[in-house]
């Protein structure tokens, strides 16, 4: 449609490889000669209701062929929950895309943001307002689609994630095998809220299992009494151990805090699972000489960008044009996927699903990629991830030695309409 | 001398770049037609005592040459605190020496490793054994020395974690001001002990002061209410907030454990300093938006090898050859040191100091490299600190996307000496 814009926005927490996808959807649109402009909203559906849109075509080439390996959210991300139904917050997304002419809606996210874009596309059909509507998917946690994954493989960002974890392990092995005398555990503490996938992607990085590597799984349910049981066990046999746990291990409900979804935003917790553990071995006799000792890398894992995959980037690219590619044929409604042909050589293909059926879907680590002992997963889990976290490390700009990343320029598009204050502020 | 052996032990916390010193001793010792054979000590000076020794010579030359980008302590290392005084460990050495032909001595290692390493060379000239020895050092948290820099100008391994640091705070920058509405403060804590060299080192990836990031140093003594001050003024400003707390901050006695030399085991406490900071900040009314979370890097700082600095590599190396060219000279009982003679261009010298001198001594950050406002580095520290991340990334060599590391045989050499229980088991 000449004459109509477009905007993208992201939503929830950064992958090493969203800005890829916004990368993706940008040239896409600007290449397309279906639309005059393409805005991004400044920090997602916050910047949306506030009006505060900057115009992609106005920035410069250089800064977007950096978005590739920009790591986080260049135009910001939030975690706003919109009001439910079809609310004030609702209506007045659908008055800045009036205002602005957009006719193309882009949302890259994870669950809730599927759930957000399908009743933006519901109520602008309702109102009979041209609107197309397309979903990118991006989670590091890989939490989004059903176990038997017809929805979607794998989701942007995991492979990224992954990576980090497999070459994490790689150096801890070294460190825990060096210091095996004094600190014979190493704790870390992994994200993934109720997913045990990025826990599981430790095990990437020993595939051979030659590390005495435990893995403790927000799925295989251990209690601490169980965690302290296998530790000593593992230390009798090897005189050390690596255990990572999932973020939501013996978290108390107490100590927990929120995020706008509602969801437990275990990086803010009064006390964290890493803390638990440690503190719980550390009390304890160990079967072995030393101590226990705690990391938690937190936000590193979805924004050291050292560490993103290669394949999961142009995936990321990829599926931001293929959703404005399936846009302007007139789709709405659906979401960008990525599925699975084959494992080895490992091969994909893209397609769509509708919003409706991701939305709100939560999905875990499988059963069966859980190992009998609870603390491993399955060589088939290593056949589905392996591929994931790519051959090469990541090509990256430094200047001076320090990581240089893509600059937009901030300057907002001129405001058409009253100034809002979104419900939940 | 034809006839005689060298051994090469590492003592304490492993840094990306320490087996570069120990590929350097053994490069030169077996390159020098001075010894026959060289040992390293499995797990350090415990291996020196239990004479688990692994002979240099008989490893795969492919491993060795891996031994450069193998982060971590390959030969092992320990946290093991001699008797003091000349009691029945520091003989035992001696005797381990003696049934072995081992008449250099090589101790990488910090300030405690270099009073070892001192008393070590008295009692041999006590009892008139022939014994060279030589301190090769390595921390990273760069605290040996003095703070005019006579005796060291900075110490291998510190470069390495300051590059660490340097492109964490690049990709948390992206990271912060993509979540400033929900996660406005990131929490990072820093290793160092009492010394703030590492948590000075998150300045290095904003040298240009464009983030809104703030150094809690050990050394400025700011207690937790002047830290709540500090970040709400910086919100009010930027909305948003990233800071680096040194590990010792607001850390209470009673959850502290201590190492095998009584110092503070910060990773294995009850209550991280990390976490005392975010339970502050989430308990209290910040003048933003949004929540604090928190990260503990933990020991990834001094194994994350991705991130080594190739010059500090290179240097490490060269420290190491340097050891055994000045022993083989003739020298015993002094440790080789690397002293900066001019910031820009970077050059520096290699030269050699007493063991006595440096051991046990504690290097903390000068005063007048902390800006006023206590919560930054002055540009002068930038400048001292700056040329040791390096240029380019260093190299790494990957299999399938996973980084290789060298594999020693640990196949212990043949004991001669009836079994012996050290002092401290």
């Amino acid at each position: 449609m000449p004459g109509s814009n477009a905007l993208v926005a992201q939503s929830g927490g950064p992958s090493p490889v969203i800005n890829a996808s916004l990368q993706g959807v940008v040239e896409a649109c600007l290449s397309s000669g279906n639309v005059d402009r393409v805005f991004a909203a400044h920090h997602g559906i916050e910047g949306v209701l506030l009006e505060e849109l900057l115009d992609m075509g106005r920035q410069a080439p250089e800064e977007l062929a950096r978005l590739r390996h920009t790591p986080a959210a260049a135009a910001g991300s939030c975690r706003y929950k919109l009001r439910d139904g079809y609310g004030a917050d609702y209506r007045r997304i659908l008055d800045v895309f009036r205002a602005h002419d957009i006719h193309y809606f882009f949302y890259i996210g994870g669950n809730d943001s599927m759930d957000t874009a399908h009743k933006v596309d519901l109520l602008a059909r309702e109102q009979g307002y041209g609107l197309n509507v397309m979903g990118v998917p991006k989670t590091i946690d890989n939490d989004l689609g059903d176990e038997g994954r017809t929805l979607i493989d794998h989701t942007p960002g995991f492979g990224s994630c992954a990576r980090y974890w497999a070459n994490l392990i790689r150096s801890v092995g070294e460190e825990n095998r060096a210091m095996r005398p004094s600190e014979c555990v190493s704790v870390f503490q992994a994200m993934g809220r109720d997913a045990g996938f990025i826990t599981a992607c430790a095990r990437l990085g020993d595939p051979k299992r030659e590390m005495p590597l435990l893995l403790f799984l927000p799925e295989s349910g251990f209690t601490g009494e169980a965690l302290l049981d296998r530790v000593n066990e593992t230390l009798k046999q090897h005189g050390r151990a690596i255990a990572v746990v999932s973020e939501s291990f013996m978290t108390d409900e107490g100590s927990r805090r929120v995020d706008g979804f509602g969801h437990v935003e275990y990086g803010a917790s009064g006390t964290t699972a890493m803390q638990m553990v440690v503190s719980l071995l550390n009390r304890s006799k160990l079967a072995a000489r030393g101590q226990a000792t705690g990391q938690i890398p937190g936000v590193l894992q979805r924004c050291a960008s050292l560490e993103a995959s290669d394949t999961d980037r142009e995936e990321a690219y990829l599926l931001g044009r293929k959703a404005a590619e399936y846009a302007f044929s007139g789709l709405s409604g659906r979401m960008a996927t990525i599925l699975r042909v084959t494992d080895t050589p490992y091969r994909v293909r893209y397609d769509h699903v509708p919003l409706e059926t991701v939305a709100n879907t939560a999905r875990r680590l499988p059963r069966e990629w859980i190992a009998k002992s609870g603390t491993d997963v399955t060589d088939d889990f290593v056949r589905y991830a392996r591929p994931l976290i790519g051959e090469a490390a990541a090509r990256y700009e430094s200047e001076g030695g320090l990581l240089r990343f893509a600059r937009l320029e901030y300057t907002h598009e001129p405001k058409k309409l009253p100034a809002y204050t979104p419900c939940g502020f």
